[in-house]
């Protein structure tokens, strides 16, 4: 069993209103020394034989990120 | 600037449908062999300074994770 890890995160020029909701409630927990929280999708593919990158790609494009708004990167996780 | 990722995941034993439905559209793709897909959140947290991790576990303590059904992992990004 090998591990692929997808990371989609809005773009950055992308307005990303549940990372504000979550920085505007920091002060309340007496946070103040923190500059931006952006959220986005962390995707586990396992596959059963090796770990393909070029088919995780694959997936990513058609079916996990929006490229219009989102970026994504791709890595094997031990 | 510095950045802590967070990494929020469903425990194992908890039923994942969004994993779940990308994993089921996965054949159409001409995909075999993948085993399994698991969907989480990523949290991306610049701070101004250092990069402080046991604030960034308060932060998902308090905030981000939902102990009863998921576990999060914590790591300085460079």
């Amino acid at each position: 069993m090998a591990r692929v890890v997808v990371d989609v995160m809005l773009k950055p020029e992308i307005l990303d209103p549940q990372g504000q909701a979550v920085a505007n409630a920091l002060p309340r927990l007496g946070v103040s020394d923190v500059a931006s929280v952006r959220i986005g999708r962390r995707v586990e593919i396992d596959f059963s034989g090796e770990a393909d990158l070029d088919r995780a790609k694959e997936i990513a494009d058609k079916l996990l990120a929006n490229p219009v708004i989102e970026d994504y990167t791709v890595r094997v996780e031990q």
